[in-house]
């Protein structure tokens, strides 16, 4: 298995596209066939494959919103105001994806994209952790 | 790795239930341990394991519009009304689902399906892609 | 690929921290890097990564009740009172987490834990299957 790290600056963005840089990892990878895990070693943010950049990344942001509202109703409750949502987030949206690679490539389908979703301001640098397995 | 893909007529049903479909890769894939991944390379769909044929579809149908109501909400806005429904569907139901494979099947309990959750009318042939990494 | 299950006694708790017994079967598996798969072949359960003892066990107990209301609602009607709710977490949450494993161990962030989340209360022991591919 070849695995490595990057790191990446999230800022106060929720959403941050990724696939370039897995993909960067798989072609170093140079295996063929195989299976890739986009793994975050983190508490508070989630993997999702979607099409960014036609208007989804406002719907997901409102659907957060809407489902896991950032108010005082979480137990969990340190950090900023309704950061005990954010804890929740990762057990609806795991952290963890995995994306077949066929012929050196990531066999993903026209329209997706790989997303970092961290909703926690409160801590901008993120680990993402890609490892192929062939 | 053994991948390969098949085509899914799913028309207006939001449910298939691809098993058997699956099963028949694994089975031509001829291993006998390893990880089995169903992903579809499509952006409005995902992927569930849940028991079939006891009124749980029905039940996931109506959770699915519950959650992500089909309105006029969506920035996501073209096709369909409330299709923008279906592009965030992927990120809360993922379009890829690891299975272990054990003495060459599927490791399912006995209530487990793999069904193929599709709410886009507009597009109803979907493609299916299994990979077996042993 | 090394596999085994181990049983758990889920009784009337929601949430069960399985990470020091998956731990044990990736020591046990002897290898150094692979991906690590756990897999509840259960219909009414499943798998997430989330920080424990710190109240988010509350708020995601909470937010299930909140999103898959435990009320007369659900077509699929056995069992306790809103035990259909049970049989549409799976596809939300779903029964199978993939861990990268690097230098033997579960590359895990600090916070994470794998719990299994298991609704059901009329199915109090449960089978968790833990397979690490290399």
């Amino acid at each position: 298995m070849h695995t490595e790290t990057f790191e990446l600056r999230t800022g106060s963005e929720r959403f941050t596209d990724v696939t370039a840089r897995v993909s960067e990892v798989v072609t170093r990878a140079g295996g063929r066939d195989g299976l890739c895990s986009v793994f975050l070693p983190h508490a508070t943010a989630g993997v999702a494959l979607f099409e960014t950049g036609a208007g989804s990344e406002a719907d997901l942001d409102a659907t957060i919103d809407r489902l896991l509202p950032r108010d005082d109703r979480w137990r969990h409750a340190h950090g900023s105001p309704g950061h005990g949502a954010d804890h929740v987030l990762p057990a609806w949206m795991a952290p963890s994806l995995t994306v077949p690679v066929v012929d050196g490539a990531l066999a993903l389908g026209t329209w997706q994209s790989i997303v970092v979703v961290d909703p926690n301001v409160d801590n901008p640098v993120r680990t993402v952790r890609v490892s192929l397995l062939t």
